[in-house]
């Protein structure tokens, strides 16, 4: 373990990266620089400074990336319609390859040869932190203590500190739950405590971000969202950068009880595992991205990035956002972006998002031959018959050779 | 058109299939044989027997083909969570397979040498009766009056009736409506009026199924789905036949506001069209399935059904439900479902399915292994690096070679 | 038939397409432009030029077109290694987008409403033509003689030849042949005749590119092929333009016996038809650029492909080039193609195309990694159990569950 | 190592497997039962025998297990024309399977807690044997010796037999190569060596199952195949067990130059690796098998089954043919073979397999149809305008709009 001269720790600020900060130094003998990220988690940095500073670490790296957030990974995920197993809205595996990537640029401008990471080694998130670090600099060492030490319960780990002199009250009494939880600008997420048990009802005080349908105003909100190339740009025709846009989404959709969602969903490493998340903004966002789609995507585009969604989901769930095959498939979703702009009229009422109209300069709406009137020659119905004939030829010759159905 | 001497016709006992039904006569100097079924559009069938005496038929056929609707083909469609461009539940593209399968089959029993159908030739329907028809009998004669006649005005439609003695009080004066509808057990459809218009919000009044969110009551109704093989066999305990899950479920839904849909979708002819959907039953069922299905099925068999869904939601909708690929298609999903067994318990809230627990005999949830608590061994948290190692070699390599991501 | 004033008729100087243009003006009394392409198929032009002036014709359109069809069809088609059916090489199909181009091009430019083709409408070459020109110019007026006349047997249109005074030896004498034939710089075909029986082998005699195996050389002939972003740039060393590049590899596959395929196909109208082709470079291309590929690509990048190519190859054989979804899919694999750089050495022999050897300075072969020998720990072969024990884990928690495979 | 009491190896006689043996017996201090399958690799087995007893193991299993690697894998495989990464037959990936199978079987019948193989940890068939094994017996052990030990180099591995007391002449001198080789009735595989660079082409000498193009007949050889829902079952007439038929078949394509390949592959432990097979009757095979389903299988189950095959193929690369994934997918590949019946006329001839006739009972291949002569009405050509009216429809719509491709 005496190779590592320096490691880059992803830090919180809480009891558990402060314990691992100690617990590097410590087995590794190495210098630690902490890097904590603002992703819209909803807490503030500064302590996580001073708490560094306590520590003794010498390399602080304290930024908002929200901006970033935003902007490069979930509104391009956002562009596919992105969903992992049908429903979740992947809120805590969008935000790991930012942090990975700066784990590693930070690694390169202090010259760190180790990045650290406080996830398990039974979660996706050691992998994607991992995958991302290794495809960025293939020489880096990661280190997982999780997989690596023996302070595998709470008293151990509670030891640890006091041994260590690191202060208890580094635990974030504000966060006292009886749930795993992360949270960034797109979800808070849970797992554990009761969710361990699949037919248990989550209790209405685990949810932190929205209000229960049930306790949601009873007029409705309606709102108007502006989509150029596939992206918000601005909500009831106010311009807003996309940290700016989620942060607005996520206000009104928890305030309307939207966002909700409670899954056993499948694990890269290979188990189920119960989770539920509020993701308020992002709900919006995917109902209102496939309303102006509906509008402005050529069928064939619209069907072909249908059956793509599921492999690219996978491949952000599982950690592989900084892959080839990743970044391949953005180049062809991006591409059929350049035409998805126009507007979106959409209703939330307690834990409903409704799509109520859609328009665009871009629209392939085509009333003319939609209309259930007469269309003025705009469509010829004789047409149709050649085409159901041929369509129906290989159905036909199968069927006058024996086959049946 | 002489060579036309019976014909099967799909009649509503409406005025315009009565129209049909003369103009057949007319133009064919054929026999004509009324098909009328009852797929749980909510309406009676002896009225139309009734119409079709006066109209002067011979072979009349009326049947209650619910149970055959549910149990054959929506459900069967349901086990591979099917949705058309990620939102619609193909209410309408599932009846019709049946439709085309009983006129065919009538047309066999009298001696019919051609079947007629009410549908239009701008829609998905005709190309959904006649591959259907095609499939199953390929020398059939298909008429699809509309894309012939030159009736193509509300006007001459009327004076037609007039003059070949149709009482106008044929047209049902109980569905007096703007829209163009088509129901049945699954759901209830709406297109053209101002729904030809995508920024147009539908009026609350269009609805007829589903009382709005808005309207549903305050307290939320708790139900347990029980399935067997994927699909529901009882509700809170009490076995039902299929047609009667899909019916009580939409009583359950329709009276807390679920279900209701208004999308812009391709049509396989070639345009975009607005529809307006209420499938009450059908959008608890999706929910509870899918949720049943996340505790037994495979990671890997979930996601290879995740990434066909697609096709196969697109066979339907273009009427390829009697093709070779969509029979090849549901072997494999049906294989999938032998293990998916077991309760899901699902809240319904003014609007909301909410799935608040799930269990089951075959349930692959271990949570021994799932545990946030010590596992006491049963997962080796190291096995976590070589996954990581080896799942990062490629990219690694890459990297080393000056690939960049 | 009368509002048509001026039609570009793809003329080819034959028999057929000479009647075809004075029916036109018979029909349509209306103007002809005729379009004579060299695709390379082989022929000369001008006496195509003469044929047209004879007939009259005032605007005779004569271009030399393979470098475009190779650099802007065959090569980005080549990229994704595609094969229709699992065999064929799609040399028609790739041909057909670019006339329809022209076609398109030349009715802008000559202020013509129509475009005409000698197409039957019994395969899918027409469908190709007319997709391409409804694509590119949505207003335009499409004619086929062949879906219009009933000039149906070779009688008949002699007769019309001679009514007309369309001097018969316009009938390419050169190619008596019991086959239909289409050529062009990728590839020639052969379907009819003796090919109607799938069970009858071709006569040695109907082949015209190539010769057959058994008489080709008794010694191999190796060639170096210089890839750039997937396509070749140079034979031996020497930089050739793309059409020069496939004009040589014919040759050179031609004398070695390669390239003959012999197939019954399914034709986007719905029935099977038997086909022969000769493709001498294209056979030589697709091997050696999964060979470039093998070495250069990521393996995501290239089973991504490899999944998509079937779903490529038949938007390229139903004709639809001229389409977003296509043009979405190429950007994508064009995008894939950045890395496709080096050289590979092939075998030429009797019918045999054999990768001998394959070297890029973009290589991800890694032989230190690779080796069979001591890897000086360039790869820890412990990680390998951690890889397995959580691939494993989904398939041992079902079978500890009951669950048997 | 304390906890193995029984130790089932696979066990094939050589130096290698004997070395792991008397390791086994000497680290895990347990017993050790071998089994020693024949799949066709073409070596006596009574000398593995012998030297297990030689050995002093008293549990020895020797089984001719041909028949069933034909039937049970290597014919159902061939029914999806499976190829990985376009080229490679999968000869050694489909053996794994059933030696993982007998294994387990054998650990239960006698009583063995634990496996072990001699596969290296750098390649895919450790993944294939252990996947296998822990899908079938979740809690088995597995050892693989050369993932553990530190005989990594030839000197301490010829050491630790002499130390041992293991006979050197157990190293199979008849095969005295530079090349790590597998075989099985389905292939012989070359790794190493020289091949190490993918710019070196293979020395003639290398090759051990076929004469090279060059050297192979003159006189091209035609034979018969019969198949039965995708499988063959007789040549020339004569009915052939599985095994039977592939024998006769590496026989007929060894003696005529084919099913030679050398390709660089991507290693599912993520590496690129050069390997060089020998697959002649899987080569004729495949050929075959296309052939037949090109007359029998309707168009779009061809599609969808070449749209799944790189996935399929994938599965069984990587080791998952134990799967409820692959079980479900070979679910619907068994069904769309009921009508995959009739025969195959091939040309075997330097190196060539032509495919030269095709007929089948079930054939959908239709001359009425198909015939470029009048085909009587069979097929109304005026019906493919209106097909491509419709198909063109969305495409004219978006040029309407400006959109341009």
């Amino acid at each position: 373990m005496s190779d590592v001269k320096k490691v880059v720790l992803a830090y919180s600020g809480g009891l558990d990266t402060s314990i691992i900060l100690r617990w590097l130094e410590d087995q590794y003998q190495c210098e630690v620089v902490t890097f904590t990220a603002d992703l819209g988690q909803g807490e503030e940095l500064e302590p996580a400074r001073a708490k560094a500073e306590q520590m003794g670490v010498k390399e602080i790296y304290i930024e908002d990336l929200r901006e970033d957030f935003v902007r490069d990974y979930v509104f391009p995920m956002f562009r596919a319609n992105t969903l992992y197993e049908g429903e979740y809205l992947l809120g805590t595996s969008i935000a790991r390859p930012l942090i990975a990537k700066r784990l590693v640029e930070i690694a390169n401008e202090t010259g760190a040869d180790a990045i650290a990471h406080g996830a398990t080694g039974k979660g996706n998130d050691q992998v994607r932190f991992e995958l991302g670090a290794y495809a960025l600099k293939p020489g880096i060492k990661v280190i997982a203590p999780w997989r690596e030490w023996d302070l595998l319960s709470r008293e151990k780990l509670m030891q640890y500190a006091q041994t260590h002199n690191i202060p208890v009250d580094f635990a974030k009494t504000g966060k006292k739950s009886p749930y795993s939880m992360d949270a960034n600008l797109l979800h808070i997420s849970y797992e554990g405590g009761i969710l361990e048990d699949p037919w248990a009802e989550p209790e209405e005080s685990m949810w932190r971000w929205s209000v229960s349908p049930e306790n949601a105003p009873d007029q409705p909100t309606y709102i108007n969202l502006t989509f150029q190339q596939g992206d918000i740009v601005a909500i009831d025709g106010e311009a807003l950068a996309p940290h700016q846009v989620l942060a607005r989404l996520n206000q009104l959709g928890g305030d309307n009880g939207i966002g909700r969602l409670d899954i056993v969903e499948n694990r890269y490493v290979g188990m189920k595992s119960r989770g539920a998340y509020e993701t308020p903004g992002g709900t919006i966002i995917l109902r209102a991205h496939r309303a102006i789609e509906s509008i402005t995507l050529d069928r064939e585009v619209a069907h072909l990035k249908d059956s793509l969604m599921p492999k690219y989901a996978e491949l952000i769930y599982n950690g592989y956002w900084w892959s080839p095959e990743r970044q391949m498939m953005q180049t062809m979703i991006d591409e059929s972006q350049k035409v998805v702009n126009g507007e979106v009229r959409v209703k939330l009422y307690k834990g409903n998002v409704t799509v109520v109209g859609r328009r665009s300069d871009d629209s392939l709406f085509d009333e003319a031959i939609a209309t259930f009137e007469d269309d003025a020659g705009a469509y010829d119905q004789a047409d149709a018959a050649g085409f159901i004939k041929l369509n129906a030829l290989r159905l036909r010759i199968a069927a006058n050779k024996g086959r049946s159905v």
